[in-house]
């Protein structure tokens, strides 16, 4: 047994200095669960120059990837850089050279997936990415292991604090969106450039990630469905409230019939779902499996210390793969399972629309959807007088994506109907 | 590589069938995760020529335990007999024999954790028992694996099925102790002797097995102070609702100043708290460490299927162990903590007494208290006026428990109060 591990880390941000001090701060017990000592040797960064608060932690910053990725004293790789690139390439190399890899980075777990476990095959170890979903949350590990008797039926993700802060905003002080998120921006929790939370697309590559461990079957960004929450009102939340329901933005994965459903959007569900009252930054995912039922996994999604705990959780991992190999785990997607188109996609919708106020509109409503095959649950109309029009809200039945898009544009036809202004799925 | 490992189960009831049936339903990817073939080799019961309905699945039936503890043709071990003998001496002699082994036993860990592991290390294999506490929700493995690197502050747990039963009956429906328990054993969710749940002992178990992960040092039944919930009133829900609290039985493990708290009891919690939300038969176990922050896991606490998935989640983990052996991780309890008198834990409390309703009584009451140094944050008066008598409600600041019980029993002594009907420790 090497009395201790070389650590080499790619990137010392945020994350990496969290990494850094962790370690430091409680190498007495990760020591002793990793079986050896550990030590951080090297760490990469732009400017190796540049004066750190590392709380006084010795590394040797080197701006050279060579001198970790392949180099020969280096026994495990931490990629803490984010980002597809150059962070795959490094990460594949040192698979490839026999060192196990940890890394937080969802973009290259999402994307490069396959490339990465078989990079990991060719090295014959194992790369360990707790940390690239739910930061602090320990979901990836349960699912591959402590779940993985299990038919794994359906994932449903609260997995991107940005918006989750923005929507409890919404709903508890009823704020507009743009207020809202101004305010995520100015507490640093949504960035400059928000598309990438606020459109659903940081969302839907942890789902990505999820769906491949849940359903034994390679999901890539690209196959999921993402629709963002810049346009939800408050108005809607305020109807959803009254019909007993929270708005989320959920990463759902479901596996029906063979075929894997993957979309992230805007979400009503139960004010008693657990994942109703997740609140603020904190990330939640929900796993129902036909053995456990229903399970849910809680805590904080993002930070330095939450995601620098799921690195330093797989860095034990990874020390005792290395010092006693054993079998990888290795990839889990071993069966090929088609992705439903989202056309054919199948759940209940809340409708808003407005409407002139004239007799027999809310007739020629309901007319129109029962003739495009939309069957309601509830319809409400409300009058606003002073503009001489009226506010319908409509609860369908289930009904696949291709009827309701064909509905709503027969809807829009109708006379007297305006806009459908939203348009939000329902979860049970 | 073996092709098939062979399991021998002992015990074959509730718990054994379902493990059964779940490994016949998804044995394709239960072996794909193994990495192996798994057959169910034999299983011990009482009575080997019992009918007994297995689904079709085809498996020795044995009343000799040597046909498989030590038996040259079983690789791994699964014990789901219960209770602490004999299933700690096979659990031990297997352990000694190399054979990994899977229980679900709370009373053997939680009782004999140090003989069991001291076994294992002789086997050079390891012990799973994911399916002890928490039945199919993920909570050993993630404590001892994902947050491995945390410094676990407290482990807070709703862990006994029964009893939040019983207390979500009370709450939501207004029901007294004594029908909430009539119905838990008319469902079968209570033992017709309901002492082992209602007492708080099945909790204490299952925090002497996560205390011991927690906090790397051993803690046992013994230690863990126990208070149960059949003195627990629907008046004292009713009050707590309206501080905006909700009850549970919280099994409550922390590490202060290098010294380890357990206690099981009825707790006041807010009802913003992610398990005031736990409700019937759910489980959840509310975890704070250094790095992570709050962390929570929810699921099934009992139930054949869910503790099924958690033993052969750990099936697939003996498996893998099996088949390519590495150093075992084996016991966390390398510290030796001391274990804090429960006289000395240090709580809010929540107070209830009646009193004769006279001049100055609620000033006396105050003073008695202020006078053994209770500090109370809140104190209301009810008046009974049929039956001429008030009920007095406090609520202290923080107190140590040697000092609470001095000061009831002074308040005790005072004219014109009576017995302290309910003392109920607050969490914050």
């Amino acid at each position: 047994m090497a009395p201790t591990l070389r650590i080499g880390m790619l990137g010392l941000g945020n994350v990496g200095a969290g990494v850094a001090r962790l370690l430091e701060q409680n190498r007495e017990l990760i020591e002793h669960k990793a079986g050896v000592g550990l030590t951080l040797s090297r760490a990469l960064v732009r400017d190796p120059r540049k004066a750190r608060d590392l709380g006084g932690i010795q590394v040797e910053l080197v701006s050279d990837p060579e001198a970790i990725v392949e180099a020969p004293d280096i026994d495990v790789v931490v990629e803490v850089l984010g980002g597809t690139h150059p962070a795959k390439d490094y990460i594949v190399r040192a698979l490839r050279a026999g060192k196990p890899v940890v890394t937080a980075n969802k973009d290259v777990m999402a994307e490069y997936g396959a490339e990465v476990y078989a990079a990991a095959e060719v090295g014959g170890v194992d790369v360990f990415f707790e940390a690239s979903v739910g930061g602090g949350i320990p979901i990836i590990r349960p699912l591959k292991e402590s779940l993985g008797a299990n038919r794994i039926q359906s994932v449903m993700g609260i997995v991107n604090g940005t918006t989750n802060y923005i929507l409890t905003k919404m709903t508890l002080e009823g704020w507009d969106f743009g207020v809202a998120l101004k305010e995520a921006q100015d507490l640093g929790y949504a960035e400059p450039d928000p598309t990438a939370d606020v459109e659903g697309l940081d969302a839907g590559r942890k789902l990505a990630i999820l769906s491949s461990l849940a359903f034994l079957s390679r999901v890539q960004p690209k196959d999921v469905f993402t629709e963002g929450i810049s346009r939800i009102s408050a108005r809607d939340i305020e109807h959803g409230r009254r019909l007993g329901w929270v708005i989320k933005l959920l990463a759902i994965g479901k596996e029906l019939d063979g075929a894997v459903e993957v979309r992230v959007h805007p979400t009503f569900i139960s004010a008693q779902h657990p994942l109703a009252s997740v609140n603020g930054s904190l990330n939640a995912i929900f796993v129902t499996g036909d053995a456990v039922g229903e399970t849910m996994f809680l805590g904080r999604g993002a930070g330095s210390f939450p995601t620098a705990s799921s690195i330093l959780g797989d860095v034990i991992a990874a020390a005792r793969s290395k010092t006693s190999p054993q079998a990888t785990l290795g990839c889990c997607c071993f069966v090929d399972k088609p992705i439903q188109d989202i056309q054919s996609v199948e759940t209940r919708y809340y409708l808003r629309l407005t409407v002139k106020d004239q007799p027999g509109v809310l007739a020629r409503v309901a007319g129109a959807l029962g003739q495009a095959g939309v069957s309601i649950a509830h319809i409400l109309q409300t009058p606003d007088e002073a503009a001489r029009t009226a506010e319908i809200a409509v609860v369908t039945h289930r009904v696949v994506e291709r009827q309701i898009r064909s509905a709503l544009a027969a809807l829009e036809a109708v006379p007297d109907v305006g806009a459908v202004e939203s348009k939000i799925r329902i979860e049970a």
